[in-house]
């Protein structure tokens, strides 16, 4: 399949390799045509792998990827273009870090009565956005085995067949079915998104080693 | 030992019924001396409850606890009186949910920058803040074996012997010590207060069958 993925930070670079690693197609857009990192990239991820603009990427993709930082994201889709993303399925896996207030502690430009995930929705409203991934470090949103056993990522979205296809592709990336939690609507990635919070303090509590939150019921 | 609960809500009656069933004396406070739901509480629950006025509750215990509604709770203890709190453990177990904003979903009256249990202890800085038990039904607080196998519970605070201290009230309520998780200082109960958004959509998908989260980590 062909993937768009828009950021060329870690977390943009970790799932574009596994998308290569599992057969697909992937387009990593960015600001410029010819940004360094995207460029280098494409470069050593082999035949499968492009660089392009934010409108390459999304006109290239037929699924989506949001990757870039929070407070950068509706301006980065912007530049992608509503036209190609009307229809698509956007995987959003950004978080509204507030950047300029400094980190520890993370501060969010945006939580409580609104989430960075319904601003992309109210902005592109036919791009079917899902929200997911965006609790945890990147090597585990494509490398669950990391942390042993098990543990849970959230999806949010409007979309139920987008959502499906969302677990889907989780599931190739190697979460098992019964970890892929459905949270309802895309409202409730106010919850996921604000948990970035409690996600940061648990990273000063642990360190780096990987670590992830279960959901533990009867 | 001596603790004063604050709140006759179903919070503070289920810790209060906790308490009393580990054998300790516990005076039940409310705005009014005539609370009906705290006389209703200390004339069931045996010789060692007590009711009273915030202030009561808060000169009778060695140790307190914040049952009231986040929004009410600096009222709440300021009516209870900074000289009742000097020098004491108060264990904060609430969350500032915005109540006028209805739910769902989950609105925080305060959050991100700041924290209910912040606010806290600003207010009252001779008081030693510890914020626990707040990201989870109140059924479970007092009985973890209700979720099986693991779950975590937070602790926040800026004294290290009141966190010691709280981590000794919680085994004695059945959290064994690898589930109580110190997260630092009380500025972590941004996260565990913020987290509260979470759980509200957990809550949603999951109904009312008990469920917490569980810290994975290798």
């Amino acid at each position: 399949m062909k993937f768009g993925v828009l950021g060329t930070g870690m977390v943009g670079k970790t799932l574009a390799d596994k998308l290569i690693s599992l057969g697909h197609e992937v387009a990593m857009g960015s600001r410029s045509a010819a940004n360094p990192a995207a460029m280098q990239w494409a470069a050593h991820a082999g035949a499968r792998a492009h660089a392009g603009t934010f409108a390459d990427a999304a006109r290239f993709g037929e699924i989506l990827i949001n990757a870039t930082a929070g407070e950068a994201s509706l301006t980065a889709l912007q530049a992608a273009g509503a036209d190609n993303l009307d229809g698509k399925i956007l995987i959003d896996v950004a978080n509204p870090i507030d950047i300029a207030a400094g980190i520890p502690p993370i501060r969010l430009s945006v939580c409580n009565t609104d989430s960075l995930a319904e601003q992309v929705q109210r902005a592109f409203p036919h791009a079917r956005v899902v929200k997911t991934l965006n609790t945890m470090n990147c090597r585990i949103m494509v490398e669950p085995s990391l942390v042993e056993g098990h543990h849970t990522v959230f999806v949010s979205g409007n979309d139920n067949q987008a959502k499906a296809a969302v677990a889907g592709l989780l599931r190739s990336f190697g979460w098992p079915p019964e970890d892929v939690m459905d949270l309802g609507g895309l409202e409730s990635a106010r919850g996921t998104e604000m948990f970035l919070v409690l996600w940061s303090y648990l990273w000063g509590a642990i360190g780096n080693k990987p670590f992830n939150i279960l959901v533990v019921t009867n």
